[in-house]
């Protein structure tokens, strides 16, 4: 468990074994059965999680009872509730798609790790700007890509989730109905698209 | 105009007019006409902008020539384009929708000042981590909300836009169509709501 956020980590800045160690000692692995509320609106989520195995997602349930899903988190995937490293309460759910296993991270761990290894800090600030990144492009796809485009870009950022999701999962997540994704799919499997 | 600057990080960390001197010897002051593009699709970005005066936008053009908004930025908002930081093309253009006055900040300005005032990480963290909440809750709305919901949403949010910016404008930042928005605001005025 713990030797997959090493990897993660020393993939993006230099991190020793023992370094790597001192800044772990508050991680706890635990595993979760499927269909679990780890957090849900009105709460204040204490941890981040990363995911080794299993997947899990963030979303809202809007006043006609609809799903909209936020995101998803598949394994070597961060997720975590944002208002909560503010000390506020969760806009949002976050649960488990299917059973999973995750490392429960401390929610200020990059920044109590940057204490130890400096570098930590660019860590940060990259992936809270990727973050960024990418909200606005997904934000953009909502504002103005049709629901093909927004499905072919679905599956380059989740290869492997288009077949361990519920389709009708997908659409939420792409801001469309479950019939228009079967359309989608249909004409994409008539253009042999391999879906 | 770096009197504004110096209120709003006052406002939010402790800054001494000694340190607000020695970390802002590198920011510009720059006017700009109405409909001025600073950023367009596949340039790199230097400079972020403070505003001081004035409004700017980030917004992309679709496949239909569709002009699909990302952000406002009205006085003592922040606007930057993100992929610059990682030295990558923009995939936004930024322009100014009235004359504004902006101080040019160097796009490291928040992680150099760091250097000279430790708390400017925390400051920093802060504002990401808050791009990404209210990001999140634009797309939970972009998935889920009403037009009404989200025309609400939008003057709570920019309370002096709504008779600075041309109606079409705020439909494509709300993602409905100039038709839907005159409709809401016909009701919500019908309903003796102040728009």
């Amino acid at each position: 468990m713990f030797e997959q956020l090493k990897e993660y980590l020393q993939k993006r800045i230099a991190v020793t074994d023992e370094q790597f160690e001192m800044i772990s000692k508050d991680i706890k692995v635990k595993t979760f059965e499927k269909n679990k509320v780890l957090v849900a609106p009105g709460e204040i989520s204490p941890k981040a999680y990363f995911i080794t195995e299993g997947l899990m997602r963030c979303y809202s349930i809007d006043s006609k009872a609809k799903v909209n899903i936020i995101q998803f988190a598949p394994e070597n995937w961060w997720i975590s509730e944002r208002n909560s490293l503010f000390n506020e309460p969760s806009d949002f759910y976050i649960d488990t798609v299917e059973p999973t296993t995750a490392l429960l991270i401390p929610k200020n761990y990059i920044q109590d790790a940057a204490q130890t290894i400096p570098c930590f800090a660019d860590l940060n600030y990259k992936m809270l700007n990727n973050s960024i990144r990418f909200m606005q492009k997904r934000i953009n796809m909502l504002l103005s890509a049709t629901a093909e485009e927004r499905y072919l870009d679905f599956i380059k950022l989740y290869p492997n989730l288009t077949l361990r999701v519920p389709q009708w999962m997908i659409a939420s997540y792409l801001g469309i109905t479950p019939e228009s994704l079967s359309r989608v799919r249909k004409d994409l499997a008539h253009k042999h698209f391999k879906v």
